[in-house]
């Protein structure tokens, strides 16, 4: 695990965003590192990497992402990539025989903090990405096309594209994001099921007016119409089984002390394992509704909707028996966060999750994996490799 | 008025923010313009400019300021300025008898809109700035004395203050900002008082979370704290007496759509005539009642308070016989908006305002006073600054 410090620098906060050139030194760090090996390394059009050990056939493929959040930690993503590598590391110094090639994957931009677009990678890699993603723009007008032409790219995300039945399965090690392992004294758990997940940008569109002159009952003000809204998104979830809603980005125009503000946009993150269409359907009637009532436009842009995901219950047999080879009798969790896994899944290829305990709470600097449980991960996904590879 | 396109430039919108290149050159043009009429011209350390006509004595002060907010309009502030440089011209052009020096003067950074600061220059120039003023910084972590220093100035803009004893009285003209001119179909107003303000910024501390993993019963959302104080604001200041409450900036920390906000930081703007200082304890009141309840941690940084001026009644007769010269009758009008004129009435200056017609809101593109309009208001001056001077 040393190469979580090359990677990930220091215990200070990493704000490695996706498609950046942080995220491009990580993956070129990772593809040496597996080069060396004597792994195929390639990179593809939406700039994830790949490198492959062994010949032709159906893959396991293995892998997590390298990019973060704004002030987030050094473990989401970048453990699951490390982990991979040293599990696929340790089967080629063991000289373990294989029947199937093993490709290691670092995915470009899951966390979508720049974009808007979560997934980002691994939704090109299996066809998945809506039209017109690669012109989405981040606040300074630049595009996803821009930003993937910066890193040597055509600036065509779709063009990443492969067959999902080059895939025997895929494999991917995170950390939980939750306190349930680290609760039940657990280094490890295996993902039977990942959240449904809502993505939208939301528009209200009040009137600018100066703050002194303009009298309360004349106004149409966008930013109390969304702290409407940010409350009516809390108290709908906290109403409904297993659902979270969050507003986690906000911005008013034109923004200034003196001046009420006209125009404001939002982030809506809206998450549940039971009935997600419901939680989105309540949600959006609640907006419409309170733009309504104080005469605003709202308008909501769609930027990604990705269903619940049951994962692959042979695999989950496979992981399970994986870890218990480590020492760990591993629970079965839900997700409560989305990951690339659910792109593989939802094409069809036989796809497993394993937890590796965290604490300190998650895309935030005091997000924590031990040394020794993450080598626990790495030991079961070498296991489950082998398995699935032989 | 032709002056105004040359400083204000076009119908778009204006964002010409306070200790800017872009005010700095207004600036220049006014002083070049009063200094080709024979007028004394110099800048203070807080980058206030001032045009002297005239020898010693106590000087008749009129002007107001050339700076805007973001996406503000052409009227705000430069009317007041150039109809004092109109006002005065035409005294020296008709070699008025004037037993008193003359001073027009461009306020630095009324609005406040990048540090802040609202009314710096005046509050500056009367000796009445807070400690440390000189250190707020802008989103960039410029301070207010990096600016001023950029603008060539030493950056210490408490070396502006003069003693107020140095003038005689201080008129100011400034369009209306509301709509009650244009519903009496008159030109012309004189204020009689001026709100009192009270500027604040507010932090809320919470725990920033992931979106995905963390329960709702187990956060500490900064947003939804704040949410719920943007509303209490409104309710607040509906349910009292010509109040008025705003929050027109607000921004969350770390900002991204799959984190819960750990930190927000918002701005407040409570005003009133009567009992100002019962809304500013009410809406505090809540802040620390809201934040208690949902266990984050609010704290407030009160950037300004200004207590409700009234304005002189010996000048406000002086200008209704003014206004009455030009043949409009000219109703008492209560500012909402504060202005650079209650630096001086504070500090025990006579002190006088006139309003000016403004049709399409304040604080936008869309306010607009007419030529016909501008020019009344320009001789009514003329006509005040006459008998005070004479």
């Amino acid at each position: 695990m040393t190469e979580l410090a090359r990677i990930g620098g220091t215990d200070t906060a990493v704000s490695r965003l996706g498609l950046s050139a942080d995220e491009q030194r990580a993956r070129d760090l990772v593809g040496g590192w597996l080069s060396a090996r004597g792994a195929h390394v390639w990179r593809d059009a939406a700039a994830n990497l790949f490198a492959r050990f062994g010949g032709q056939g159906q893959a396991i493929l293995v892998g997590s992402h390298l990019d973060s959040v704004p002030e987030g930690g050094r473990f989401d993503g970048a453990l699951g990539v490390l982990c991979a590598v040293e599990a696929v590391e340790s089967l080629v110094d063991a000289k373990a025989k294989l029947r199937r090639p093993v490709e290691v994957v670092a995915w470009a931009d899951e966390e979508g903090a720049r974009f808007g677009v979560g997934l980002f990678g691994s939704t090109a890699s299996f066809g998945r990405l809506g039209r017109g993603v690669a012109d989405r723009h981040d606040r300074d007008g630049v595009s996803i096309a821009d930003a993937l032409r910066a890193l040597g790219e055509q600036g065509d995300p779709a063009a990443a594209q492969r067959d999902p039945a080059e895939l025997a399965a895929y494999l991917e090690l995170h950390i939980e994001q939750g306190p349930r392992l680290e609760r039940a004294g657990l280094a490890l758990g295996v993902v039977s099921e990942i959240v449904g997940i809502y993505h939208a940008r939301v528009t209200i569109r009040g009137r600018a007016d100066h703050a002194g002159a303009t009298v309360m009952t004349a106004r149409a003000d966008a930013l109390a119409a969304a702290s409407e809204i940010v409350l009516a998104v809390e108290r709908i979830a906290r109403g409904r089984p297993d659902s979270v809603g969050t507003v986690g980005e906000i911005a008013v125009r034109p923004g200034a002390k003196n001046v009420v503000p006209g125009e404001c946009v939002f982030s809506l993150d809206l998450r549940a394992v039971q009935d997600h269409d419901g939680l989105v359907r309540e949600v959006l009637g609640s907006v419409t509704g309170i733009a309504s009532s104080r005469a605003v436009e709202a308008s909501v842009d769609e930027l990604a909707r990705v269903p619940v995901t049951s994962l692959d219950p042979k695999i989950r047999e496979v992981l399970k028996r994986a870890t218990k080879s480590v020492g760990v009798d591993a629970p079965d969790l839900v997700s409560g966060a989305g990951h690339d896994a659910q792109n593989p899944a939802l094409s069809g290829v036989p796809t497993g999750m394993i937890f590796v305990r965290s604490t300190g709470g998650s895309h935030t600097p005091r997000e924590y994996a031990s040394v020794e449980d993450a080598a626990l991960g790495a030991q079961a996904l070498a296991n489950a490799i082998k398995e699935l590879a032989s």
